[in-house]
């Protein structure tokens, strides 16, 4: 057989999911900062994982480090940090995969961005509606404190508005318990099966 | 149980290829335009996928479509083009994935940034040294003719030096069999195991 160059064949999203056993879909986690998204991404990981399926987390700020680390947090960078994080998406579940997806994304206009690139029918979207003072009670990381010091810019919450989603395919609220959390949504995830 | 913020647990690479029952690894194929990067890749991902390993293609000209859809030509485009390539590649390593990734990179130093991102023991590199005349008389989407005419700018091969490299796990030459070469690599994964 001689080499055929032209580039006529590929395996679609279909048959490595079959393959897989599993549905892809893109599992987005929105909400303020430590309102518990990577938490709760991870604690899925686990549980997907431990339940035989294939799924992978595609943090905002483990992102930030690798793919996306020519990238700032002003308006434009973040929507384009947004962006890639989706396309990015859309590879894993063209290869059949799970992907848990934990960005602050607080703008309405982003997160729509998001549900294009990767089809309305891959597109599942979990809402952490926690006040933020209690966010700012526990801020793990310092940046709630930095913010109102004035030596973070652009941050969510404070200087810039979080745009509730009222389209979100499962909220949860201040109490919530993250295994609970986890739970519900693995068995939406199996419904939809 | 309260919800535990911090973040303090998750999958490893091993874990995750254990379940997968392979091991990951990143198949850098470079070469000339129209040496057949493309045609190989999309082979053994079919060949990956017929004998039940988990793979996928990240191809340079689908990847400039969407992540890198804010990219050029130019030497630091292509060079921020490859190294995200690599970033999204190591993404895929930590889920257990093979990666097939067919990019031109014609520059060594290039290539040796993407061994770096991913790690050395988890590249392999596939060198597809054909003649360019071979891949001009080929010219599948007429890009080698735009060149010519001046349409087209650091085209390698004709204004960028191909840089080729001495370190390739595997090489092949002009009369090379897609099938048999895709048999070869193959097995070589195997040989890894």
């Amino acid at each position: 057989m001689q080499p055929d160059y032209r580039f006529n064949y590929s395996l679609d999203t279909t048959q490595k999911a079959n393959k897989l056993g599993q549905k892809p879909l893109l599992i987005w986690i929105t909400g303020l900062s430590a309102s518990g998204k990577s938490t709760l991404a991870n604690e899925l990981d686990l549980l997907f994982f431990n339940n035989g399926y294939k799924s992978v987390v595609l943090d905002g700020d483990t992102l930030r480090k690798g793919t996306n680390s020519d990238l700032g947090f002003a308006e434009t960078d973040r929507t384009e940090n947004i962006r890639r994080t989706a396309e990015i998406s859309k590879l894993f579940l063209q290869s059949g995969m799970i992907v848990l997806a934990p960005l602050i994304s607080p703008n309405k206009i982003d997160r729509e961005m998001v549900k294009n690139i990767v089809g309305e029918e891959y597109f599942f979207m979990v809402f952490l509606d926690i006040d933020i003072k209690i966010c700012e009670s526990r801020d793990p990381k310092g940046l709630y404190a930095k913010a109102r010091r004035g030596e973070i810019q652009d941050f969510t919450g404070i200087h810039q508005q979080y745009e509730k989603p009222i389209d979100a395919n499962l909220t949860f609220k201040d109490d919530f318990n993250i295994s609970d959390a986890a739970m519900t949504i693995f068995n939406e995830y199996k419904r939809l099966l």
